[in-house]
């Protein structure tokens, strides 16, 4: 397979699926939307993951496992998150295959073995899990709960890219039960907060924390959180969100506790999740187009040192000195892989692990080791230096750390850049349809505009900042009075 | 909820049942035959996994995720496997629920919406895997293949038991691909040694390494290894499997290879797996009828301190001493809780942390600190001791793994004088009812015996033990004659 990538600027979308099965983080299935996600994509996932679940514990958060199926009774108990889903569920309806009597060797569905009830594959899991939460919650002694579930989830959607839209995916769902409609709220933004602190100090990606509008909202919840992020093309990403349901499950399930005076009240919820969708996220962030950029902080691979032999004398040489430097860098917590398999060139190397985007390369040749330097190849900048091989293992723990900042830095002004404040709908649609990125505009705060908008424009209204400022304005489309900006964005 | 257990001698059942409710560890769900995984359950599972996922990466796998759906005419590719699995698996028939015309609030299964195809939610993942490695495997270079994956699965029981039998349940899978017969047994066996390690290292439960008749063989493997663990009770229970699959899978889905000489030949093939069935197996080998006994080395609580404040004084003091206790405990590594909530008396703690099985457990009041000295009491002995606060964390450290040797050691005494050779069918109807565990009796190696066997006596083969010596005798039913000794037991 050849590592030549469609160019971005040819098309952009092209790019991104060559970029995923050529760096071979997943593949497409036999399975309509489904994905695999192949060694390298996993390893990244399991960095990622290790992390968040770092730092759900570290605020006090639990894992815990729930059932894979919903059934269809409690599934609609929800109404708005039942309507929400029911058009993209993946319905078990029997529990048996048989032989087919005209045809042998192959199987039908045995009708004999049809469920009573219909299972729904779980696309989320608040009905199943408030249901369950009934028989754990009778008094304030019981709560908090705080549950996270790492899980796979299904939602049929139909136009399906990897990572980005699955019919399957992976994902955490934290649920979360409060006493009190306060101790929610701060919940929920505490958890945006950690996703936030997550992306940009691990992923390098910057985003915006707001809080979505009506039309945006989660099915069920009360208010939508959300970090929104910038992609190269000058899309938005939304990254991660946090949900205050307010007591809908906990009425829709009949979830009530009995406070410290001993009167009854319905339990207040949350609700929040990231995907493999951040994996997406991340290609689209970084990359470029000899391939992926990986942040050195969830890279798979974060040093890789590739041995140019000149006869075989120089083997063992070179991987001798190697040794002692993955040695080194692995006593510094650094991952790295020697790649001494003799199967391909040093060049076909260099350009498999650009693809890969590993962070750093050293390419250690015998005349280098005679005068005591390696070259070191930074994946950010492309920067190539001979360096001193003493003290080098330090040096390329530094370097990465250098470019991790480096690659939240470029993100950071890329995005910066990209948010653009206009007063008319011409300018409106001229930096969508020119510049791209996130516009800041005045909306009059209907539903209505916010729908019409939609269809001029095809950008959506990715979050009222939470740091936002108030400032008098009129509405982009409208012209009726506005008292803050919102931010609108054609988006993934 | 009472903390008292059905005694093990009045219903050894019940008191199962009983125990993985009460301790915390799982409950039913609204789903038939699915569980709820609790937190400390699922902390306890997360450690086992850990240390697993540990284990596979230093023999040299990789994990990867596959695809929940298994399309049916994939899955009915290899006939054994799909025969043995068709029985009981949940099918996806429909995408989409819609709003029912003659029940307002209510949905049904939209009947636009059937699938082209039925998919089969994976009961086990050979085919949808060795579909994909048809399209990863071209050369002898692309091998081999080690490939793990952590996952659910769906197997339709229609008698389940938390975490012995369960609809859904965890696992893991490993998946690999060989070039030759001898590498793929090699990688079988080399996988049987990490299953039987770590159920004995980490789970303190002894287990025969052996390999299953034709008759107990995983549907589509040449061979099945297995490791075979003893109940309190005296009935067995499968810990783990490894399969030999010979070229089944590669000839099923068409999965050749061109090795050095050019020539095509089909992929060799294994696959193991062990699931939160373990669990079930960590509760009957060692609990009692106060509660769980959890092996330190994966308790999700090794040491609990319980405060006994005398007075509102002496609470700051004891607080302070376990500061640093715990400070020091958290430095040796040791997984501590200090339970100073305000909502329960010290002997309802005591009874709780028993029910728990947390292997030691620390009691501190003020007269004793007086002294310099705590209460330490062992969940395994149910010794206790006043031991000194000097060293105090090094000294619980080292008790840690005491209890691990000592616990493993008591399952092996149990195992060892539960193993009863027999020459007699009479002999070998009286061990099975009277003393149980395993029988080890000569078998004339057909299948008809076996399954006239287990008829009358509901024994299974449950291995041929790896070990086994040479030794000629008759068959314990039909006086046939037989060159070794085979494990009969009841099991789970």
């Amino acid at each position: 397979m050849s590592k030549e990538l469609t160019k971005r600027a040819d098309d952009y979308s092209q790019w991104y699926n060559e970029l995923v099965v050529k760096s071979q983080l997943a593949d497409h299935s036999a399975v309509r939307g489904c994905m695999v996600i192949k060694p390298y994509g996993y390893a990244l996932w399991e960095n990622m993951k290790d992390q968040l679940d770092k730092m759900f514990k570290e605020t006090g958060h639990v894992n815990a496992y729930f059932p894979l199926f919903v059934p269809k009774s409690l599934f609609e108990a929800e109404e708005t998150n039942a309507e929400g889903f029911a058009k993209e569920c993946a319905v078990v309806t029997h529990y048996r295959l048989k032989s087919d009597p005209n045809n042998k060797g192959k199987l039908i569905v045995d009708p004999e073995a049809k469920l009573e009830e219909e299972l729904v594959v779980r696309p989320t899991s608040e009905a199943i899990i408030w249901n369950t939460y009934k028989g754990w919650i009778q008094s304030y002694r019981d709560l908090p709960i705080l549950i996270n579930q790492w899980a796979n989830v299904v939602r049929w959607e139909m136009r399906t890219r990897l990572f980005l839209r699955t019919a399957e995916f992976l994902w955490q769902e934290g649920h979360t039960a409060h006493a009190t409609k306060e101790e929610a709220v701060e919940e929920t933004v505490k958890m945006l907060d950690v996703y936030a602190d997550f992306v940009e100090e691990y992923m390098a990606v910057p985003v915006i924390k707001g809080v979505k509008t009506a039309n945006e909202r989660f099915a069920g919840a009360e208010d939508t959180y959300c970090i929104e992020a910038l992609m190269q093309d000058g899309k938005a990403l939304q990254a991660g969100t946090s949900h205050f349901l307010g007591q809908n499950f906990a009425k829709a399930f009949d979830v009530k506790f009995s406070d410290k005076n001993n009167k009854q009240a319905y339990v207040w919820a949350t609700s929040w999740g990231v995907s493999t969708r951040l994996i997406g996220a991340l290609i689209m962030a970084h990359s470029d187009d000899q391939g992926l950029m990986m942040p050195p902080k969830i890279a798979p691979i974060q040093v890789v040192i590739v041995p140019i032999y000149k006869g075989d004398d120089s083997k063992p040489v070179i991987d001798g000195k190697v040794a002692t430097l993955v040695a080194e860098l692995k006593a510094l917590g650094v991952r790295v892989k020697y790649d001494d398999s003799d199967n391909a060139r040093p060049g076909w190397k260099f350009a498999e692990y650009e693809l890969k985007g590993v962070p750093v390369r050293v390419a250690m040749g015998l005349r280098d080791l005679e005068n005591n330097v390696v070259e070191v190849a930074r994946r950010d900048t492309k920067a190539k230096e001979t360096v001193s091989m003493d003290g080098l293992a330090t040096y390329l723990h530094q370097l990465l750390a250098t470019i991790q900042q480096n690659m939240y830095n470029n993100a950071l002004a890329f995005r910066n850049e990209h948010i653009t404040p206009v007063d008319s709908w011409d300018a409106f649609m001229d930096v969508l349809e020119n510049k791209g990125g996130f516009v800041a505009a005045h909306w009059d705060g209907t539903p209505e505009t916010e729908e019409k908008i939609k269809e001029l424009s095809k950008a959506t209204i990715r979050c009222i900042p939470l740091n936002n400022v108030a400032e008098a304005g009129v509405c982009v489309l409208t012209g009726n009075p506005s008292t803050q900006r919102v931010l609108f964005a054609r988006a993934y």
